[in-house]
């Protein structure tokens, strides 16, 4: 029964809904093999535990479950740490322990003293905790829980989500309402939303999370601040995650009141040292900090002299006694470099391969210009073979279409982490890089740029939802396939309904193209209008800084359009290795996916398909905008598989998709038809707006401008 | 069940939780009297009568009741305008119609060709969802359905929110999260919080919503919003929810790119013509405008050297043709008058009487300085026999502990509505001016300024939700008793319990007694901290304007406390009818709550009840932190009754309470110490820190600091 009032509710509840288990046969198999839950132990992670397995069956199988304190006769379900279990169980389960790590977990179906029973463990109570959450995702999904034998681990140390929430709650990129960080009633109130916030990622296996901005306030590592942060910390701790924070570089100076925060300086590096003190007296397991410097206006080592190394190593010895870490931001690009932005990270990081200190992992963001619809792999990744590189994804949708696109993200991270960077040979993947097996690094991770704000439905769109969960999916796992996370989640947020999955899981793995077309095809990329990125600006060429300028980006002129990043323009091919740079240097072996990002490209030039640029690129458009049309189509025959609430609002949110898909497409061709000077093929719709309208278009309260 | 992640989420159905019937015979006599319903009419508003009724009965009698077309047999419930009804039913109600006005319902137990049935009509559709939100209110507060007999109208015009939301969503003064309106999304994500909201609002006879800050943008009135305010429009008009917006004086200027705003210009006239008939071609039912002139900076008709009337009477002939109405706020006061704020409002407007046009009514605070947690009601009460007046209440707790403090602010209204203001003789109550029976206006209206913001349980404090429902239910019959109000609140939300309804009833009823003991006792007034208004600061004496410095109000000195407004002094008291004037001029009668609001007092002046000025207040500081402290342990008691999560929020907010009661309590007698020069009572408690410390303390990112 849905009701008036609880209706706008179901979206809080993410993909933990525990929707009943409606397949009888499905039913009868979970009660048989699940008829009592004996839990070991009695830590506050083991009680989250307990509670979430009685939710889970009270909601999927409407039975409260028998909870024992010891095993006897059969088909129990059996959850606890390695040092809670029976001895002969843990003797047996030796093998199985020795596969997994410190995070990983088993779930087996064993035979003990003839009894069936089935064993959720690790090798500690949030391992056991992860166990849990899969095991309920086994239930959510309809699938056996015969013979199961499962032996699973984060493939990641750092899982961590960054939050770039400001502290009066803005959200700088937010689309999703305000922060969830309500700090004036902190410390001394817990909203509900803290702990279903950590709830959430513990069921994804997410670890950590950066709760405040990379564009950072240096208050939030006062007292004042710090009780509060403390509070998170202690609420979030049960569930396995840990709480990092932004630190701003100037902070001894604004908050210190010393004279410099020159890191070589004395006096600097013990108000680090203090603060670092301080901070781990409150928080024992903090997690350290994460740092943007000398980038896009902030404070950083270069501004006394010193170097992203010395300011990096000078935080990591301050974390360091403590076990914390320095993530350090390898995003940065000069105002006085105007040659191509695409090449400053690499330039600059690259030559510090080495030379940071254990404790520091190197942040780098999936493509070098900056979380576009599509990027080819960063150059830095598998070109700093002595330093752990943690990959930072955007899951909010800053050039994505905001909170009103239905793009699957997990489809363009699995892109990445699948590329090649060839650095030791073939099948060098990104993934390898990032998980270490490359090169062997001590500390690994990615990153995700949160799309959570205190939205009711947590991320604005209720497909949004999904790439939380992928992200997190994907950081326990890289290798995983974003059709399978796809399946996931439409089954434990929606339906196991096969009519239902199979069309909708179509059109999410399709979306992420579908964006690519209708915004930045065959390659061009940061064409969005100013400041906000809401919407289409090709034609914005008058910031203070050329690299902010679309015009800058898509270079289009009579002759043709792209940037020329080959061997003959600013040669950023080279920063890859040989083997894939001469791929993309030359025009012919350049995926067309790429192509404009790497040349500059006559609008006569014929793609593979036979078509001219300019009517593929036309065509792309179009595309795009059919590709939403049909996600619309298919969306409409969902009505009878889920309730009325959330098929009503992913409706509304396609058709705002669709205007804006065409929005695109028609200021974009408008725009670059100035310069080619053609006509639209016959298959393009022709723009009902001129030219002049879609520039006069103007958004003063666009969101997440921070 | 309450499920884990579900457990969020009570609190989002507010006073509409529609619990069980627990009590058997009560359930029984429903369901015995309620056997079938028959709903008249197809218009939306009907269908959304209809579908509540279902959820009612689903919700709290667990039976899908049986919805027929006709009526046969007995015991139905019959929903339905005049017009819809069976003729017969219709000349047997003519004496209950002839009691109602056009908005007001009649819900009737009466016997129809021998049958038994229960009718809920009313003149409109509109009317009929209050009759049955009514009806529904007696099933949630479990009173007997047998031999109804009601018929009963607002009796005011105009029932209206003011949102001081601003277009980037902050919210001035607001403290729970940010504004419900996503203009981003709109107009084509209509947000089910929108329906919710108005569904809220239309439970409790709201009918209008401002929903823009008086502190106003001129963008609202631009094309690009106009279309998103009609889309909130289109989605309220259902529940009879009329949309207003606030008018920035000068945006003939900002948008029209006018010369001038001047009001007597014929350019602007003819702009705010146009201006209003595009809204009204967009909205036809459109309310009109709230108007914040020529105060705290906002432009207005005084930068033409003309005056209030001249603006009012502009912007009124503009909406004029279209039964719209202009709200103008008479809370205005001058920089360059030092002499005493509380004197201005009526020092200005009161010689305005009956100048302006028909369809304008003047909006008045309820206090003559700033919605103080206790103020003298406002002196143009009863003093502008010709001009309708409006109430204006403030709902969000500026001045009143922000949403952390439990204070039930219906107790507030009711000590205003209820004073006498003798203007024609006594018993000519704030009331009776304000239903417009003292005067016999054409309008009459009492605005809210709402507390509601995106946060989960919509008001950030549990109990703050009996502010908003209080507001709604005085707003329709100003003569409503605060302790009947609060019950019904807490059985529409809680429990019907009377173990728990009582306790809990008697800490509302006290709790703003509470707040004006522990913030400002006997009659003191705005000496909060500066700006964001959180917490004490009567020290501050820095600011640009006197009257901004909480030392201008309490003018504390070694002679003693208090502002004299006595003939001896300002002489604001002659603002007052004489009756009036004559007991707040005398020490001797001026109650005692208001004392220091009229008198500059002697320390050593003995109180009623024998106590020393600064013994007595000192003892109304720490009284109002005992208050807090028997609050929590009446709340403590309380665990059985309700849901886990509600009462550990209001467990911690307590518990905050408690803590800022203190720091009142501590920070106020430490700084007045230093002109009394005397010791605490032994009752109350030293102050554990130092009046500097006190002092020192900084909220820099203090939510809603507009």
């Amino acid at each position: 029964m849905i009701s008036v009032s609880a209706s706008a509710q179901r979206d809080y509840k993410l993909w933990l809904q525990y929707n009943s288990v409606t397949n009888a046969s499905i039913a009868k198999e979970y009660k048989d093999n699940l008829k009592g839950i004996v839990v070991l132990g009695n830590s506050e992670t083991i009680k989250i535990a307990e509670k979430e397995l009685k939710t889970g069956f009270q909601e999927m199988l409407a039975v409260i479950p028998e909870f024992k304190s010891e095993i006897k006769r059969e088909n129990n379900l059996i959850a606890g740490s390695q040092s809670s279990l029976n001895a002969e169980i843990k003797r047996r389960l030796q093998s199985d322990f020795d596969k997994i790590n410190n995070e990983g977990f088993i779930i087996k179906s064993i035979s003990f003293q003839n009894k069936k029973q089935i064993i959720i463990t690790g090798k500690n109570d949030v391992a056991v905790l992860y166990g849990v959450f899969n095991f309920l995702r086994i239930l959510q999904t309809n699938k056996s829980v015969k013979n199961l034998n499962i032996a699973d681990s984060p493939k990641t140390n750092i899982r961590i989500l960054n939050h770039w929430d400001n502290l009066d709650r803005t959200v700088e990129r937010g689309y999703a309402g305000f922060s969830l960080w309500n700090w004036q009633k902190l410390p001394d109130f817990i909203d509900q939303r803290y702990i279903d916030y950590a709830r959430a990622n513990a069921s994804i296996g997410i670890n950590g999370t950066v709760l405040t901005n990379v564009n950072a306030n240096a208050l939030i590592l006062t007292p004042q601040y710090l009780e509060k942060v403390e509070a998170l910390a202690n609420a979030f701790r049960p569930y396995g995650i840990k709480v990092y924070l932004t630190a701003r570089f100037s902070a001894p100076i604004e908050i210190g009141k010393l004279k410099t925060a020159d890191p070589k300086d004395p006096e600097v590096i013990n108000w680090w040292k203090n603060k670092s003190a301080e901070i781990y007296k409150r928080i024992p397991d903090f997690g350290g900090f994460l740092v943007k410097a000398n980038s896009e206006g902030q404070p950083g080592p270069q501004n006394y002299g010193r170097d992203h190394v010395d300011g990096a190593n000078m935080l990591a010895d301050a974390v360091a006694p403590f076990n914390g870490i320095v993530m350090w931001r390898a995003f940065v690009y000069s105002e006085h470099d105007a040659n191509d932005r695409a090449k400053q990270a690499y330039a600059e990081f690259q030559p510090y391969d080495g030379k940071f200190k254990e404790n520091v992992i190197v942040q780098v963001k999936n493509g070098a210009i900056d979380f576009q619809p599509r990027e080819p792999f960063h150059p830095l990744f598998g070109a700093m073979p002595k330093t752990p590189l943690m990959m930072e994804f955007q899951i909010t949708q800053e050039y994505l279409g905001f909170s009103t696109h239905l793009v699957f993200l997990p489809k363009l991270f699995q892109e990445v982490l699948e590329s090649d960077t060839y650095q030791k040979g073939k099948g060098s993947t990104v993934a390898k890089v990032v998980d270490g097996t490359l090169f062997q690094n001590k500390i690994t991770g990615i990153a995700g740029v949160a799309n959570i704000g205190n939205d009711l439905n947590w991320t604005g769109h209720p497909f949004a939802q999904a790439n939380w969960y992928g992200f997190g999916r994907l950081a326990w796992n890289p290798y995983l396939d974003s059709e399978v996370i796809a399946d996931e989640w439409l089954r434990s947020t929606f339906s196991n309904d096969e009519n239902f999955i199979k069309p909708v899981k179509n059109i999410m793995i399709k979306s992420r193209e579908a964006v690519v077309n209708y915004m930045t095809p065959l390659g061009l990329h940061h064409i969005m209008d100013t400041g906000h990125h809401y919407g289409p600006g090709p034609w914005v060429s008058n910031l203070s800084r050329p690299e902010w300028n679309p015009t800058y980006y898509h270079k289009a002129d009579k002759n043709g359009i792209g940037f020329d990043r080959s061997k003959s323009g600013t040669n950023a091919v080279s920063q890859y290795a040989p083997e894939v740079a001469k791929l993309f240097d030359n025009l012919e072996t350049c995926p067309e996916k790429d192509l404009l990002w790497f040349h500059h490209v006559s609008w006569d030039y014929k793609l593979k398909n036979g078509q001219t640029l300019w009517n593929g690129l036309a065509l792309k458009y179009q595309e795009g905008v059919n590709q939403v049309e049909n996600m619309q189509n298919v969306w409409k025959k969902t009505e009878k598989y889920i309730d009325a609430e959330r098929f009503h609002e992913v409706e509304m949110l396609l058709e705002i998709q669709y205007k804006e898909a065409k929005w695109w497409r028609d200021a974009c061709l408008l725009y670059f038809q100035q310069f080619s000077g053609k006509e639209l093929p016959a298959e393009v719709e022709k723009p009902i707006q001129t030219l002049e309208y879609f520039k006069s278009l103007k958004f003063p309260f666009a969101p997440g401008n921070g």
